[in-house]
């Protein structure tokens, strides 16, 4: 199995290093992955500057590839310039912190999956829900068992996997849920501060408000101990409202 | 009407100058957009370094709030910092180049509108399908009406409507389309350059590989002469699969 790994932390962060030693027990890995991070990229790309990309090495051994872009960015690079065919898989994470809910629109580790869906490979996104993670071995475990699950069962063009696992030993997770996207969102704001000469900064911060009860929503999954994987496509039309819409008349603002 | 505009292109552009002109004829309009150029920003947000907002002034005239960050970040800044309520809209553009397709997720110009929906603020992301545009005129006014429509007929909370117009005067345009995201995406590769020093650097670019065929899918709407509007959520669940993995019995790999 072909696999290509990155993510958004950056390519020194822990989490993908775990992900690349339990990989490379079943198949063959490269790395390409931000040389910063970019957490928050969201589906971001790079056009009006160019890219690098650098040969990273970690005590002189060669690990990976570092490109200094989006996670995006990574996967376009590494499927198009980097690898001589398309992988079998590409896996993002693991990443330092839950991507469910509203936290799928924002996150840089979901895109790197969603750029290799877009290109028609097979692909993960593996999170784990704590931004000082204890505990990787779980979730680098999963990503192994998902990815040979994924090339078996295949998936359409344009669906990846969303995976969040909680921060806990393998043996208190209770069990692998099939999950939606839920709707709970930051209840967030912007702290106002003032620098050394008087000039006003603002940082954004805030906390998850939970508005999401039923058990097969990620983040609610989450919550209650389960690891949760959630199907996500590409295309972000709204259907109901898209059936709702044709009553409008749109036509008949044309000549008004 | 309180209306929130914002873009991609940054303050200093002409199309959101296009936006504010036609829509202060019907509302009370705030500007608060990029600084700088944000173009396939995606639904970035900016949390590990604080925002600064700057008053913005043409011809010693205040025009609007720019913000040194993202379109996302915009909206955050906008509804909970310096408008004192919710605005009735929001809307961002009008965007130098169409938003259709994959578009929609690179789409910093869509973003923005998908920030205020989350927020629970109905938004209208508009974009012109070239460029270099040289008719901003009739996608200004079609700006209008929507907010004028939406604001009457209610969209879900998450809804946004993603309207893209091709670049013709009024008399050329054929119609409005009520459309779908199309599949279309970017044939795209990176194209390898030399540095004065013998670097290496790469720059993407490419062409789109027209997959829709369909009338009312976005791409094909405009292609045709049509404007374009389509309904788009930030739910990124894919259903389909959803129900299909059902059978993957997921819950078995926990004690293999």
């Amino acid at each position: 199995m072909k696999i290509l790994i990155s993510n958004d932390d950056g390519i020194s962060s822990i989490g993908i290093d775990k992900l690349v030693k339990e990989l490379s027990k079943i198949g063959d890995v490269t790395v390409v992955a931000p040389l910063t991070e970019q957490s928050a990229a969201g589906h971001s790309i790079t056009m009006k500057i160019p890219l690098r990309v650098k040969d990273y090495f970690v005590n002189s051994k060669f690990f990976g590839y570092a490109v200094d872009g989006t996670p995006a960015d990574c996967i376009k690079m590494g499927i198009m310039n980097i690898l001589k065919e398309k992988p079998d898989i590409v896996i993002s994470g693991i990443n330092n912190g839950s991507n469910a809910a509203i936290n799928v629109i924002y996150s840089g580790t979901v895109s790197a999956a969603r750029e290799a869906a877009i290109m028609n490979v097979p692909a993960i996104a593996i999170s784990v829900a704590s931004h000082t993670p204890k505990h990787y071995e779980y979730s680098a475990k999963l990503a192994a068992q998902l990815a040979k699950l994924v090339c078996e069962k295949k998936l359409q063009q344009g669906t990846l996997l969303n995976v969040n696992v909680p921060d806990l030993p393998e043996e208190e997770i209770k069990g692998i849920l099939l999950t939606r996207q839920g709707v709970t969102r930051w209840n967030d704001y912007y702290e106002e501060r003032v620098d050394p000469y008087g000039g006003k900064y603002y940082w954004l911060t805030g906390e998850m408000d939970m508005l999401d009860k039923e058990l097969d929503r990620d983040v609610v999954a989450l919550e209650n101990g389960y690891a949760s994987v959630t199907p996500v496509h590409f295309d972000f039309t709204d259907y109901d409202t898209f059936d709702s819409m044709k009553s409008w008349d749109l036509g008949s603002l044309k000549n008004s």
